[in-house]
């Protein structure tokens, strides 16, 4: 009923994560009243996305250039070397600014249920990476999930033979947060942690 | 930290109703995931829909044609005029199929708050077209909200020279709701509405 261009455009925003059919409709609507100081821009600025934006062949991270901004930069240590799942977790990293390594981004975590394997996962350029000797530190910074954790495990077998320090971050109460909320595990895991206050 | 294009697509996506920073960003990740499929179809549909959807210049509706295609429609009942303050109200009308007449819309409603006055809204059409004649029904169908009222009453005034029946949805109980979770309001104007068995 609403012509095939803006059915067309409910059903492409409808695929994007956290938009259903509905709140599809309702930011159709907002563009359409919007069409010069918001539809045209964005259209433009996708377009420019999707043409400017690459993966870093070196760690995986999405940029413009590659190798990307982070691995060409000289004054990051070029001795530590962070594992993450995505580059969602590559930027929550780098907006809490206490991080000043490089990356190596897996696209992923192993996960039987989704039939994703160590194949699937951007794990071999990893081995390489660390073999190929430099790093004094690999920081596995997967998700605290059973996949992340599956992940970083394997990750720790699979590296055994570069003879470099794996850490992972630690488990813990999250700051701010309260005992009464948390969660059994979590609440385990931080009693064993202790440290002397 | 990402780059000029990922920054203006977040900022971008960010002002879209129901969008955060957070989300914006969890949703430019899944775009930049998906270059091919997903983030290019989108920019070309959100450029395409900018370029060819217009405002109907006698009913207000949203269509690449105008007049749009249901005042084009000969098969509509011409003689029955249907007021919706959005096109969202157009489009929630058309899905459920019970209305066959034109429509027009206001583009919002009267409101004290936001300084929205009976100028900033397409009434002087609505008047033109109804005193025209060949309207046999104007079905004011404005929100229920305090705004809504407020803009059918105005309406009431300025159409009443033109001795048009004018009416308006009815209020009540909806259809699969319960008592116990409705409002006093809504209790009360059903108690009050009702019918016999």
């Amino acid at each position: 009923m609403n012509g095939p261009e803006i059915e067309r455009l409910i059903q492409l925003l409808s695929r994007l994560p956290g938009l259903g059919p509905r709140s599809a409709r309702r930011v159709t609507l907002h563009l359409l009243k919007k069409r010069e100081s918001l539809m045209q821009p964005l259209g433009a600025a996708l377009a420019d996305a999707a043409r400017a934006i690459r993966a870093c062949t070196v760690c995986g991270n999405l940029d413009t250039v590659d190798p990307c901004s982070i691995c060409a930069d000289p004054r990051r240590d070029q001795t530590l070397l962070c594992v993450v799942e995505e580059v969602g977790d590559l930027w929550a990293m780098e907006r809490a600014r206490i991080y000043f390594g490089r990356y190596h981004v897996l696209g992923g975590s192993l996960s039987a249920l989704d039939g994703i394997g160590p194949d699937e996962l951007n794990i071999g350029a990893l081995v390489e990476r660390v073999t190929a000797g430099g790093i004094r530190e690999v920081i596995v910074a997967t998700n605290a999930t059973v996949d992340g954790q599956t992940t970083a495990h394997y990750l720790a077998e699979r590296l055994a033979h570069a003879a470099v320090p794996l850490t992972r971050l630690a488990h813990g109460v999250p700051v701010g947060g309260e005992l009464d909320w948390l969660d059994d595990g979590t609440l385990a895991t931080a009693l064993k942690a202790r440290r002397a206050l």
